[in-house]
């Protein structure tokens, strides 16, 4: 058995579920004789550049906090996006020798990672230097992305709780906006530059209590502005209040954004591509082509940090994931991913294993052909199938004041 | 004693406690001998003119279904901003006759009617023109709005709700910006166009877990982007991650609304005034101006209709305040609002009066100079105590397959 100490950090864009799988790590880690310190680094690898870490064995050693953390949005130990050099390039040695250097000085034998795509590829290319080398330890990569489009798994902890919130505040905006007689058409911008497993949970509400955005556009389909005109006049026959669905990646035939586009008469005021987004574009379309009322609501980074909202089946598993990496690792695995299998769907049940992260990197896991209707802007029975599962259960939070209680690592022994 | 059926109507926009004064008023109604029949008018008054009516006696006769009416967001009953013409003008009169018609056919002898400014301006006029004919019957007015601008009352249904849900949000949103070590301004628009409420209640997870947004902008204060700029810079200086709340309503010196601006440099490409919003102006400002990194989150309408998040102590006053409309109405009361009286801090407790509409209606309550910090930039202990009640407590949702279950009230029998 390897022996010696462990380091943990987080990278990438703030979730719900980031700090259950580091919650679970520290749980993992405290559990296993090989490892006898977990060291938190701060900002990821560049804490451990710069040497500021904390001992977690310390900071989160019982159930209470540790339960605490696992509710506690983004990261609470900072991230980054820093990306390692090649590993075969000599230039970039420096960087390798130090964060080596800090290896050996506390003594750190087990490496968690916890972070989307860059996370995976500082996983990949730190095994594939320490390969050979004098310095024996296990580096284990732990996904996390609300965005979901990893592949080589089920699904990726932190996207069922922003689903559960993408799913609860589209139901209330549903109720909201039906409340006039007023025809109008409210467009919701929901996350997902390539993929579009966010804007799909907008769709979860239709089969759980009957009421749906009328219209739901992933990036996964090419976006054209006049099948989008008829498709919302054809949906104002029908009701008053029109509710649609969009990802913020939302592509026109030329490969170029939505957000970004100004052949619409009522868009081409946007000078800049900053000013746009693909949400207030296709409002001010629908206003200038229809002349009816309209309002558009981003939801911008609420749908990655509600962890007041979060599924408790995603915090459960994702806690879960941080533990499996230990053991797997503790078991004598490296340079792997951790993934969800599903075993069924009903009841639902997954396994977690590893991966081979080289395998795994740079394929982006788009929603499949069978989970969009064949109109192109609605859901399919299967793709709700596969999504209803992620958003179940609800964690007890615990409340302070009329708010929920965090956990917070402070940055004293850093 | 009067004795005959009453009516209720929803106005206004949705809130997340409108339906939990619905609740009261039905409970209340149905507690008390002299009304038979409660009946929901759809669309509030515009559903009174075209006959659009249900009989809650039967749709929320129990406790199940009226306490699940208090957890839905919205106004159940949908909602209208028809305002009535006034009563001395006589080419209005059909409008009241159609009114009197209604009353009459159904024997309508209590009126009440929830919402904001333009439905207590419905119950003076309407009071104004039934006083002296030949119907008797009471009508009163409940307020409910999310901006707690309303003079006359402590504080207003659905104001505590949407402070929680904006509380909440914003410190998750403290969370998630705080991860990275890179310079950044998040500005964080929230709704009220006159009065600031809801931005000092931005303040609150200051004192409750001891992390705050950085600077609080409120309509209360005329707005200068040389200080803005000035005081974001000095904010920038003492740490990385400055986040910023601002009321959609700031205005300029000269009256101009901030997100019409187009004094700034960096936000001179807005050529229509529906393109802008105060927080995205701002945030393209310090872009401009400072060159860090910067982003806008707009809360929109989830601040209004998060029920999911709702304040407790708002939901079971809202309910309170429908019942004690009935009990005043069948006293003898009508032409009313009713008001609550704040009678202690702490313990927090509040008295449930009827005021004079007259004396109410159209007057805008702001947030005092006590509330406001002398740099004009954030909020004092004097306004956290104020604002701290108001959030408390969480109600026990009902979730059902993952969301929260919401009640329906189905249009059947209009």
């Amino acid at each position: 058995m390897l022996k010696g100490n462990a380091v943990v950090g987080q990278s990438g864009g703030p979730t719900a579920a980031i700090n259950a799988t580091l919650a679970g790590v520290i749980r993992g880690a405290l559990e296993v004789d090989a490892i006898d310190t977990i060291y938190g680094a701060f900002n990821g690898v560049e804490g451990m550049l710069d040497g500021r870490i904390c001992n977690l064995n310390e900071l989160a050693s019982d159930e209470v906090q540790l339960s605490l953390l696992a509710n506690t949005p983004a990261a609470a130990l900072g991230s980054c996006r820093k990306k390692l050099p090649a590993p075969d390039d000599e230039s970039g040695a420096p960087v390798y020798e130090k964060l080596l250097a800090f290896f050996r000085k506390y003594n750190i034998r087990y490496f968690f990672y916890i972070g989307g795509n860059d996370s995976m590829d500082t996983v990949a290319k730190l095994t594939a230097w320490l390969d050979g080398g004098d310095w024996e330890m296990r580096v284990m990569g732990v996904p996390k992305t609300i965005d979901n489009d990893v592949a080589g798994t089920d699904h990726t902890p932190g996207f069922g709780s922003a689903a559960k919130y993408i799913a609860a505040s589209m139901q209330e905006i549903l109720r909201d906006t039906a409340v006039y007689t007023v025809k109008a058409v409210t467009i919701v911008e929901i996350m997902g530059r390539d993929a579009g497993w966010l804007t799909a949970a907008a769709a979860l509400p239709g089969r759980i209590c009957g009421i749906s955005p009328d219209l739901v556009y992933l990036p996964e389909r090419v976006f054209n502005f006049d099948k989008f005109y008829s498709d919302v006049s054809a949906a104002l026959e029908r009701k008053p209040n029109v509710v649609v669905a969009v990802s913020e990646g939302l592509r026109l035939a030329d490969g170029s954004y939505v957000g970004e586009s100004t052949q619409s008469g009522a868009v081409d005021v946007f000078g800049h591509r900053y000013l746009s987004g693909t949400g207030k574009t296709l409002e001010l379309a629908v206003g200038g082509k229809l002349g009816v009322k309209h309002r558009s609501v981003e939801l911008n980074i609420l749908q990655r940090c509600a962890s007041h909202l979060a599924s408790k089946t995603d915090l459960d598993e994702s806690v879960a994931v941080g533990r499996a990496a230990v053991r797997a690792a503790v078991n004598g695995e490296s340079g792997k991913m951790m993934c969800f299998v599903r075993t069924s769907d009903s009841p639902y049940e997954v396994d977690i294993v590893s991966g081979d992260i080289a395998e795994i990197a740079n394929r982006i896991r788009c929603v499949p052909d069978e989970f969009i209707t064949p109109d192109g802007c609605g859901i399919t029975d299967a793709g709700i199938e596969y999504l209803l599962p992620l958003i179940q259960g609800e964690p007890e939070l615990v409340y302070e004041n009329g708010l929920p209680k965090h956990f917070e690592i402070k940055r004293t022994n850093s």
